[in-house]
């Protein structure tokens, strides 16, 4: 089974927190809060979004910093995703 | 009857949720939450939107998933049915 | 007396709930929740609306299924009628 | 004194509610709500509103029916009046 | 001292509440209510505002009605004045 | 150090309210009120903002009267200056 | 690793609040408010943004001064950033 976002939306699965000492981004380090590092799984096509044309600079396999809260979580395979605008997209992490 | 949905709108059925193990998707998996995955049943014709100029993209007998609290319910014979707009179609799946 | 709604406005009367069982439309079957089929009465001329052209795709005599809560309620003759925008009338049942 | 609507409003006067068996319009029967019914008295030259070209298709004299909650109301030689937007003007009464 | 209102907008000065009979206009004739007739004492020079041309056709003389609650409010050599957008003058008075 | 304002904002510096008598300005004269006067000390360079061009027409060493409440506030040198955008200057005082 | 901020964001990392005297700039001096003087780290290419060309003026080094509250902070070996859209900078000293 494939998930193909539409338009301007990015399926995204968010990588484990994990504790890092010094080379390794951990965002938002206490237990409690959300990783927000996740790896893009799928794009959409971009298009008219809203009557505006909008390009994906987004790619599959990109590791990427998402707004907090952002997005609908689904579940596959019984592993959890996220469903994301690319604007919702704050950085890519190389 | 049918139901013909106008401009960018969406006639949807969600499907039952049930338990998959493997390659099953299960949207929110617990007994509680609302399933996300919905069949496609008709599909408006877009046209002019607000202003702007809305293509159809999402085609009857597609399998979707939409953003969880959108759209209106009706029903149809009994049946449960959702009118969506064609932005609150985050996915495809296939 | 007649009304004539303005802009991209409708006329419209909320059918009675009934109860049906195989072939019927039964929005919202329980007694309380208000029916969302309506005929159409009148129909706008549309035109320009918030500085956008709107034609008019509804027609007299239409049975249309609208948006809950949306609309303006008026008494004629001791009849309920609706005003509503076309953009709440969400499908035409045929 | 003559009050001169700005734009696209227009200086209107409530009818009074009144009980009508056959062929009145009486909105909201009950005493306690506020008829919608007014009589257009002064309209305003339309322009460009917001940045977009507004044409008024309001002519006093027109019995209307508006929105209600909308407007401002003023008080001349102890008569109320309400000033409201040509748009929550939902239709014409002949 | 001069005030130069900036763009679109308005320096006013409300009249004071009083008791008329006949021929004058009294707003919101209680004593609580904020009269709502201002006399314009200085206009601004219009232009482009939030991108858009707003040409000014209030005048400095003349006599306005305001939405209630509009404008901020300074004070000139122990006087009181608004400063109010031209969108917020409903009508005017003649 | 210099701050130098970016976009169609504008460093001002608030003036200190102080008890006038006949030809000053003392906005929201009581002691407890914000005065609203404010000098200009530096204008950012105009240009596009949200998408609109936007020109400067205040200028350093103006005096202004700004909205309450609005910008951003900074210190420099033990002293408080404040950030607002030119939009939140309502008039200029000669 | 690398941030790259994407669209119209920059990637700033916040002062430390210091104890100035003469010539320093103290942002809010108490010890509980926030320092909103920042280093630009990382910027991003800019482009269309909700269908607007932006162009970025900001540039990598520059120590800017921030709207409280904006962004989202992220955590990279152990130290604190920040990503802000360019339009919540206010200002650049020099």
């Amino acid at each position: 089974m494939t998930i193909k976002p539409l338009a301007d939306r990015i399926l995204i699965k968010m990588e484990e927190a994990e504790e890092t000492t010094k080379s390794g981004i951990l965002l938002a380090g206490s237990a409690k809060e959300k990783p927000q590092i996740a790896d893009v799984i799928e794009v959409g096509p971009g298009g008219v979004v809203d009557g505006k044309e909008v390009k994906m600079y987004v790619k599959k396999g990109d590791k990427v910093i998402t707004s907090k809260y952002s997005g609908t979580e689904i579940k596959i395979d019984g592993e959890e995703y996220t469903i994301v605008r690319q604007s919702d997209v704050l950085a890519v992490v190389e």
